[in-house]
């Protein structure tokens, strides 16, 4: 509630077209359903356009098919990532609509056409076994209302497979750069574009990899300008900052 | 080199209007200048319109005299980046424009005016300790050409700092969050402005702060989204990136 | 054994009213059972007023239904925390009155009512994922004699969740505040409560939380006064510190 | 701004006792002074009873002055913690009650006495190289207003030394453990004495002490119940939420 | 494409005996095999005489199968690392005469016969446990066209073990030594051996041994000389870089 | 091979009693087995006085099971840590006088009775969750021929239990201490006992245990003297450095 | 106080022989000097037969002052570690007999011969960096009353000076291991010797280092038995457990 | 000592051509000079054809001094790493043909011309930063007889530098890659360079370097073939090592 907001508020009051009581409540009561284990905010995207996104790491099978069931009742897209495949044969159930992406682990449920950007995100990412990662990334833009171009196994070791993707990752207004073990691509990208760069380090690797600790240290430390990061196989919020930057 | 001016070059060695030899040289010979214990790209400018940037850390005050000394040939705007007292008084001699902001360590050196964008980047900081990191993301955001506001002091130990703030900050196009100790600002700042985020943890705090590294892993964990990271101290990587989007 | 027993038992030997043996035994014969693979200490009820707690993860499950069995045969209550659920198939085999709470991995048995606390501790927590570790510390409170008010899922992604509860967080004697990724929720809720406030970081996340370490990191180091630590999920410790507290 | 005082300002609103902007100004005008580099909270005390305090750590002698010169006019008690020697020779040339207490490193100005409680804080340490932080411990609760007793180099290596002690420990109504090296002071106390405890370690060791991580761990995974933890060296933590508890 | 088939290509442009189409093509189109999940680089052979290597972990066995089927049309030796039983499976039935190392996880498929070596690669493992490591490195030796001696099992617990074998060690002309626990054969073999060493940590132990770490760290700080480090269990990375020396 | 058993043999060649070819095979055939995975040194038992011991963990059930049957040729006692249970189903079969101690994880065989030290080492537990490592060390104590004493649960938080038993402990000739979470008990022993402690941290514990270097770490910090550690869970490790002190 | 002596301390009160009050008295007062900043425990030597001893780290030089001071007016045997040079002046000023070691940094006052033991300790260094830990063992050994044999410089890059000097370290009855880098030594003279070890981690090295932990992990996962460790640097506590077994 | 020469020793002993004596002498005398806190090795340059090298890192000027005049009365070239000033300054006056090396800390001897390779090693640098590393490895190369080549400043954030200097890094026979901060550097080289690369990580850097950690890792992950890795900063090992290829 904005400053402006507030001025009209008080404005009935002191016209006393509101009761003090209903003023009050008004402050007070936020837009969320309080559903005992969680609290969801179904205003969300009438406020900031976009859809219902639910975190279903942690949660219960039970739990997540309840937000669904909820949040399906409206008219909101929804988004659910780190899903498993039990989650999604629940979820289908009471939400016949719902599509699951296996190797990104999301559920989607698509109530309305989001308008498409003319501008696009590329996601470019370093192997094959970064794709679980670059599909969350892939569903969470395309949701959200993103043109999207993927660009795959175009890591350093064969650094020639990229010079030929250049231009399409120079067309992107962000780029996201998913990669894991060394994570250098992004590196090497942040020196051959000038776009924002989303880093996502992966935990693909082994040994002194960390569990993607390798990658994330590599991009941190990037003598490439232009480039920040993300949480280890993030790829939700990697696009969910570049779909911000890209509808700017 | 792209594909059409590749296209425009080999046109030209089949028309014979150029050697090979300036064919080849042209195709790998690269506009930077060997200095012996450097490369500087002294055409960086002309072409992603940015300034020439200098990162003095681990160099000797000779060395960056003499890259300043080669670079005020030209008539780029440069900015050098954790620069001494000592550095600055060389190249003062050599380039007497030149600007030292003795918190953020940074020496500018500003031969022509950078036109300012309209839109401009917050600079959100959560303490005092957290200037020297907030001055030197000020000093890049500036000679990259960018409108800046820097609102400090406004860390989450006492919130009502912040709300009164929150207009100006939600005004901006892109946020920089400046934190130390536990980074806690930029989750808050996350979960009530809708603009892209990069945050900065800083090296502010002691024993399990690990140099920045708690205030790096808050904000790599965000339950916010739209927030991204670069690294501790990085007031510059912050500033370049945020001067990207700024300008979208 | 405090300075005022010890006059008193030698009163007793100076008097002659009780033999050297005795006393000798007196001084070093503690209150415990020898169970051959555990001490358990059966007197604590009546010296601190507290139910017997056993620690269950480590421990097979026949060890821990021979400790339960053993206590069952006193008239104090018990807790058992980390409990699977084969141990308390087991346990209620010998103990029909025994509870399993699924998601807190407690077994309690109540023998006899505690006297309630007036003043209560409130439980707050970030969000749906850290239940598990809100209900181990709700039925520890529950079964130390204290009233408790759980108030959940208002993490500072959506921080107007949290300030439409703050009332009853204010009103608590003492907090707890449960929080896994970034941990920030401790942080906030520490600038707005003046109250001792107790942190439990939880390993809900994934990457950079480092099963909880982000979380931990950030309470630790956090800006806010009035707050400290207790181990990754360890909810038992802090509602235990919480009733100690909450009784003062 | 509670509930109840919002229901006030909103009645004076609709009596038209007040104008609308004055009442808008009263919902966002915080009691703070902007100091450009500091926001500080100059009503604090009013509300919570308890003098200002100032982390110094990281800020510039300059910074340091202006804010006491700035809270010397009001008739706070101040405290200024991690202060160099240089700071309080700065501060004290503008505020000449200000006393050092050099193992400490704090600043503390005493306008007006503090009523002191009844029951005390015991403050106890495992050895003389912990001093520092048991001084700044007790600083911090003394000018909190609170009775303290300090009970030092009572390490586990001689727990004889401890034993002695046990009955003013014991007295205490919230007890602070300051332990370097291995800690394990903590869980000692922490099974013997039926208080809270607040632990801190402290950065007292060498080697595999990693600054005081190992003492960290040791406190953070106790076995006795009862503890919970302050990050490393952090007396004034310790001593503020120790003051909470001494006073409800 | 280096500088001199760079100038021959120019000259057939400037010749017009290749059109500036098919120029532009040559130069931007690399022989890589775009699978939509994989770009394989199937002329890396000709160019370097190596067969292709698959990194199977982290793909699915789907994947897998793709990539093998492609590469077995073309007359390449292949090498897959980090197979799983499954992945062999699978790849059988499409390629009957793949192997597979069970401790090794490889699977090699032999189209034609490698030229061997007359020198040596010296593979030393320290104890039984490391031999998976060593038949990985093993079999990438052999597939590169490598004679090979394998000395297990002597690690420096019994090291007249060790001194037995050292003629065959000293007669290689590339020594790769395997080792987990705390690594020190690699020291020893050092200090005994004038030969490049590449050493392998393995992540055999447990404890402290941090999943190969403490190995690691000990290689990485030999006070021997001539010996550097690959990742932990990177049997086949030591393998490729010893079969580049042995070729010199 | 020592300097005299050298001038012996010189001696003999000298009078030509043993040919040269023999001399060299002396000197450079040691006294193992070569299993082709394994070496094995069967007569370590006539050097030494200890039995053969097998590390089983990293070997397969195969391996394991070929090295029982060489051994059981000889008539040395074996002992096998970190054994499965399935392997000790096969090697029952070979050696059918072969013993599993299911909680210590140690297969046993006795040929012959090893004659029983008079003195004793004392093994101290903190908790009933570390017995796993108590019986890895006493197995191994028992089998190198140690009289010992078991004494467990006797952990800080009720350290009124350890007093107890002190006098046992004190009459040892050296102590192990097994002990995990905080690992307090080293340190209060250490204070106690003036006798050669050797430390064995367990990874018993959750959260900030990490896998046991809580525990590590407080007994290398210990501010009590006389102690020294082994690795993480290593029972073994401990009784083979006890069984040394021991018999001195 | 053991149980006898219990026993006749409780005799005596029957036999009235003795007040109450004095029984209380010895009951509770323990042989320290509360110094306000220090205990200190001035009868250690008659119970244990050692000198005292003072940790003299994180000390101020006045407060190393006073406890020398005080000891010094018993007839006790001083050792001092961790020493500085200007302590040592302050010490000598009213100690005249006191000895500084520059490169162990500490300060031996030595009131009375000891008594040498027949057996010898074998204090074995890998290389001429790690001498000051060395030198702290060797005063540490030397002033509790041990022969002592130094060999230095026998680290594993040239392995053929470790073998020269094999029998001087077997002939001791308990071997110190110092050794920095990658403490490789340890191991191997685990292998070679059958002699309690025990192995100080030192902080030589750069790099990986770690300030020590390459080569604590080193020893604490030796493949070699017989091997226990102390704190990184720590030469004092080896050499005090090494003269309780060089006594045994 | 190998094989062949123990056989032609025994055999005159035999032959009575030599003592007994003088043959145990032989075989236990090394040819190391023994200066009480060092072994000097004098005899190595004979066997391995290399100079003598001295690790002045931690040791004393004066211990440093002393082994330069030792080893200049040899004829042996000498090389001195990890130098101070300080160092040469006083090892000039004994040997006044030293050389030191500012950047790389090295102090050279040189008393015979060493024949250099026709074949070369390509010293590779990311940054300015590095150059003490290069430097150090420059030495170190020279000094072993190699010819070399150094390309400097040719970081991945401007790749077009790398790239131009392709053909001079492809035409060595090894490549050591010297790069600090994310140390992307070796793996775009690992990709574009099919000889073998000895990966330095270096220190340069800030925050989440960690003093080399980040490189380090980003090396040890290298998705690119044929790269080990030495330890932080470790020119000189690179270099040792590199010597031994680059003669194979």
């Amino acid at each position: 509630m904005d400053k402006s907001s507030l001025e009209e508020l008080l404005q009935l009051v002191k016209e006393e077209k509101i009761d003090i009581d209903d003023a009050v409540t008004k402050l007070i009561d936020l837009p969320y359903k309080d559903m005992g284990f969680a609290n969801i905010d179904s205003h969300r995207e009438l406020r900031v356009g976009y859809p219902e996104v639910i975190y279903c790491g942690g949660k219960t099978v039970e739990q997540v098919k309840k937000i669904f069931e909820f949040m399906a009742s409206k008219e909101s897209n929804i988004l659910g990532t780190r899903a498993t495949e039990e989650m999604y044969e629940e979820v289908r159930k009471i939400c016949p609509e719902a599509e699951y992406n296996t190797l990104g682990r999301t559920i989607t449920v698509k109530k309305k056409e989001m308008h498409s950007t003319d501008s696009y995100i590329a996601i470019v990412a370093a192997g094959t076994s970064d794709l679980p990662v670059v599909e969350e990334a892939y569903e969470t833009a395309k949701i959200f209302g993103n043109k999207v171009e993927k660009i795959v196994d175009v890591g350093v070791a064969g650094i020639h497979r990229l010079f030929n993707r250049l231009d399409l990752i120079r067309g992107a207004k962000v780029v996201i750069v998913v990669a894991g073990m060394e994570g250098a691509l992004a590196s090497v990208i942040g020196g051959l574009v000038d776009k924002p760069i989303i880093g996502v380090p992966t935990s693909v690797g082994y040994g002194t990899n960390f569990g993607g600790v390798s990658a994330l240290l590599c991009m941190l430390n990037s003598c490439s300008s232009g480039l920040s990061v993300v949480n280890i196989d993030n790829g939700f919020g990697a696009a969910y900052q570049a779909s911000m930057i890209n509808k700017l």
